[in-house]
């Protein structure tokens, strides 16, 4: 296990993400830790991030999944290539395809688990399987097919919005 | 078309959803019109709202495919039931699973339209298939299983978190 979040060494010109990017203030900074096999991650929802009251809202658990996933892809890619945390950043992935199964509802207020796989690695794309755990239940799975991004996507900040 | 939002319609103790209810005061207030046979909404992304810069967050363009499709299913099997706006109020259908594919990276700045139509009705199920795009760009598509909502899941608003 790595002491860092794989989002933690994202360039910083692709570390403004809502969902996990260190330089978004206003995100929701998901933070996720690879050990060589899988990625983990905690997230405590606030209390609006509410479906109907007493539940997890499913667009959080969505992005929950989504940012953890190219976390996750992000880490198996380096390590694929035979980098290492210390040697180069992950290269950075996004969602091409999210699929998402709420298999519970999602009690709101305690932690929730993620833990996370590639199940195919395929060149710059990865597929990625989640799941989101309240306790001892599993609420949620994920299956996202993640991709490296273009460079042409990368801009500078100051052009956002 | 209705002159009031679907969401708009929904009783109080299922109004606190941090996508579309109107009684949070800290949600995305997405809201959905339905003319009898698709429903429409428009969103305009804050500029937090990132992926990488420039373009929208993926997490955030699911949760507006997930809240819209919701809203259309609830004007679905209201109409499908005989009901009216005037009745009734919609039932409140949750959903069970969520596919969103992302097509194009999806600017960040303009309002995003939305349109969704039901596909399958088979009583408390309803699959919906959302369409989302940026001006004449049709940037994300998604497919979503709704289910109306068990009656034992609804707690008082005091009870969330």
């Amino acid at each position: 296990m790595t002491s860092s979040a794989i989002q933690d060494e994202y360039p910083d010109d692709v570390s403004h993400c809502y969902g996990c990017g260190r330089l978004n203030t206003q995100g929701l900074h998901i933070r996720s830790f690879w050990d060589g096999a899988e990625a983990t991650a905690t997230f405590t929802p606030a209390p609006h991030h509410t479906a109907i009251p007493g539940y997890v809202y499913g667009g959080l658990l969505a992005s929950l999944v989504d940012c953890h996933a190219t976390g996750t892809a992000a880490a198996a890619a380096r390590q694929a290539r035979g980098g290492s945390a210390q040697a180069a950043p992950p290269p950075r992935f996004v969602t091409a395809s999210l699929q998402v199964d709420y298999l519970l509802p999602t009690p709101l207020g305690p932690p929730l688990q993620l833990r996370a796989r590639p199940t195919d690695i395929a060149g710059r794309k990865i597929v990625v399987e989640v799941e989101l755990s309240a306790g001892e239940r599993v609420c949620v799975r994920g299956r996202v097919v993640t991709v490296e991004m273009p460079e042409h996507l990368v801009r500078p900040p100051s052009a956002a919005g």
